[in-house]
């Protein structure tokens, strides 16, 4: 029997990881480290890392190779294979280090409900896991920057980059994105829009931008493309307010 | 000189509170914790249950009573009022406690960004605070269901009860409802729609229903209004779906 554990561990900072997740990791007969090729490895660093500080040791803890997901085919049908496939990795891992069952975990970036795949892997697998919540990296923006997500009793959208491209969303003033591959914010009408721009956040590498969106989204590409270009990689976050 | 700390706590669970926020506890030379009235006492014990587990010794933890919303006033405006008489609250503690100046922290439920006055009201005090972000109710509630926030690169719609009763909100098919006085939802058409909900998440009186909102809906309603009679309050939010 395998018991499956989804443990938010926030996006960046060590000490954005709570006591929950500490005692889920603790409990864990394996820790699945998944290795995404060395542009990201600085998110495997962490999740490294945080291993190291609350575990009396490593033993328990493995690192597999996350499989690619294919560029060539559309979007949709393309996250679908490549959920197939890092559900078989997760599989081939299981049965290798846990053959007699036990309890899995897997250290989720931010929280496991907020743009992530690991739930619709486990999916996959037939398994019903234990969630531990984490920070999100959007309480992370609107901390860095100290402001409210929400005008008084307002309402906000989520979303993602692709989808900001074919305009203000419907239905609110404030407007989260994500997931962008950069620059998504360049098809709206700027005029009376503001940006609260954050990257690596909670990380070393954090970098904050914010203004009105005409004179800060020039800055903001040009920052991007800059601390990309330096890092060899990058996530980044932003809370549009019209 | 005064520095301010917003510490987000999570939301009922004491172990949902990240490294960060106890280090910035231990941090502050006072902590102000508001008092609500009795009903919702339960709340106030989990700030107190937090001070306990994590501060050497409580005598920088003061107590002060939060001043009460006014509710015959129009719903903005005595909100406005309300954060007016907050700030003056704190303002008062602080002069009393730390006239010298000081590190103050408050500790606030959940994130402090989400449905939340306390930024608010260190405006109103001229204090840009330093924010510690917190896991949130919804996350809190996705991972009790063990459900994803949104569907595969989908929009959410993060929004109120007031707000809910007004349709289904434009843009999303995914709607996470928050601050609702008790049943919202029924101003919908429930064909087609499901719904997770959650009351005293991460707390011992924790309740989950989930299903389609034509058979859930009428459950939740009576659920909800049993609890709230046996516990005295009630704190509630849910995700719909369609
Ligand atoms: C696959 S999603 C995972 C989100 C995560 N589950 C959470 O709760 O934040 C990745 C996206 O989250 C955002 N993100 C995650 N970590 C971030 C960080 N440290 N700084 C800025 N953005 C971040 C970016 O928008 C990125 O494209
Ligand atoms: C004033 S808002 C504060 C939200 C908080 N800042 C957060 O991050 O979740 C209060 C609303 O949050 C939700 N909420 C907060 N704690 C909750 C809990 N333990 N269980 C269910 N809902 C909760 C309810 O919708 C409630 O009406």
């Amino acid at each position: 029997m395998i018991a499956l554990d989804l443990i938010g561990i926030g996006t960046g900072n060590p000490e954005h990881v709570t006591l929950a997740a500490i005692r889920a990791m603790r409990e864990a007969d394996l820790i699945l480290l998944p290795r995404k090729g060395d542009e990201k490895s600085d998110l495997a660093d962490l999740r490294r890392q945080i291993c190291t500080d609350h575990l009396p040791d490593l033993s328990r803890v493995v690192e597999f190779d996350l499989p690619r997901r294919d560029g060539e085919t559309p979007y949709l049908d393309a996250v679908n294979d490549w959920h197939d496939a890092i559900a078989g990795a997760w599989k081939a891992a299981i049965d290798t280090h846990l053959p007699g069952g036990g309890r899995v975990a897997l250290l989720v970036w931010g929280d496991p409900s907020l743009y992530d795949s690991t739930l619709r892997v486990a999916a996959r697998l037939g398994l019903k896991p234990r969630v531990v919540p984490g920070v999100t990296s959007l309480s992370v923006l609107t901390a860095a920057h100290a402001i409210p997500l929400n005008d008084l009793a307002a309402p906000v959208v989520i979303t993602t980059g692709r989808r900001l491209r074919q305009g203000w969303p419907e239905g609110a003033d404030t407007v989260a994105v994500m997931l962008d591959q950069g620059g998504a914010f360049t098809a709206l009408d700027p005029t009376g829009v503001t940006i609260h721009w954050g990257a690596y956040l909670g990380m070393e590498q954090e970098a904050l931008i914010a203004g009105p969106l005409a004179e800060a989204g020039p800055r903001i590409l040009e920052t991007r493309a800059a601390l990309r270009a330096r890092h060899g990689w990058i996530m980044d976050i932003y809370l549009l307010h019209r």
